[in-house]
């Protein structure tokens, strides 16, 4: 895992790629899958749904502490396995085999099986709408890992991989933030 | 375009593609690309991030409606150019070319040209998130159009295009709301 600058965290999470969200109650780890996310700024904010259906939620909420590890491909059905099993009775790390690395500010582990890893701190919970909003405070990229194409829910059970990568930088020059 | 149901509209949000909103504020119609969007629940709600310095905003507040406008991978230049010049200056549906169809329940305009079509209320703006959130009242697919695959942007000025599709019903059967 390399170190991502924490400026470039949100190239990850705006293609809309299904995600991984980890998290620690104090007593053990947990992981949920989502696939609703969304940037909310340039300087590493994000948000998720999620609510009290989801195991996690309690610790989210307790600990106000999470990691958000982006899977590729090679890793549907763990993503799709860990979001048809429950924390509550379930040691997920366990049964679909993830290597938990430490992480430098939260007690949530990193997955070293991802491609990138994001350490977050909740700084807002929107109940009415059940949105979390997240601040990124380190972010890793796997530079070494062959495969890099991540997974877009569809919402029906189907997948759509990362498929061509179109360049448009110049149209956007003056769009994009300074160092992107 | 035709009719979808209201609980497939999360579908078309939840892969996380670059969307283009309409707008009409009274006495015109507009548009704007948005790449920060997220689904909130089966029920047809989203939430997209923008704020006072996108021109379409003060349209959404005033009228409190919206339509999402899906394009495809074959009309990234002009989502690109859309994003990347202001209503305020500019009637972009002239510059880029887009046939305007007139929606069942909200003033903005749905787009000829894209896949899919939602129509929206505003139902709460979460401001100091710079949220909004949406909830559909209709929704069209163009199951005619050949070109379906869609575009996720990076943030970076790059696109990833819709790529290979994966089946995973069976395993998410339990997981799925009724119906889809």
């Amino acid at each position: 895992m390399d170190t991502l600058p924490l400026s470039r965290a949100f190239t990850l999470i705006e293609p809309g790629p299904v995600v991984l969200v980890t998290t620690h109650d104090g007593r053990k780890d947990n992981v949920m899958t989502i696939t609703w996310t969304m940037v909310l700024d340039f300087s590493a904010a994000f948000a998720i749904t999620t609510g009290p259906w989801n195991h996690s939620y309690a610790a989210l909420q307790d600990t106000r502490e999470c990691v958000i590890a982006i899977p590729t491909v090679d890793l549907i059905d763990t993503a799709v396995g860990i979001g048809t099993c429950s924390g509550s009775d379930t040691d997920k790390f366990g049964k679909f085999g993830l290597t938990r690395l430490k992480a430098k500010h939260v007690r949530a582990p990193l997955i070293k099986e991802c491609l990138a890893n994001i350490e977050c701190r909740v700084v807002d919970m929107v109940d009415r709408h059940s949105i979390v909003v997240l601040e990124g405070v380190a972010a890793y990229f796997d530079n070494a890992r062959a495969e890099k194409r991540t997974l877009h829910a569809v919402g029906d059970g189907t997948f759509v991989v990362d498929g061509d990568k179109l360049d448009r930088k110049e149209m956007m020059r003056a769009k994009l933030p300074a160092g992107i």
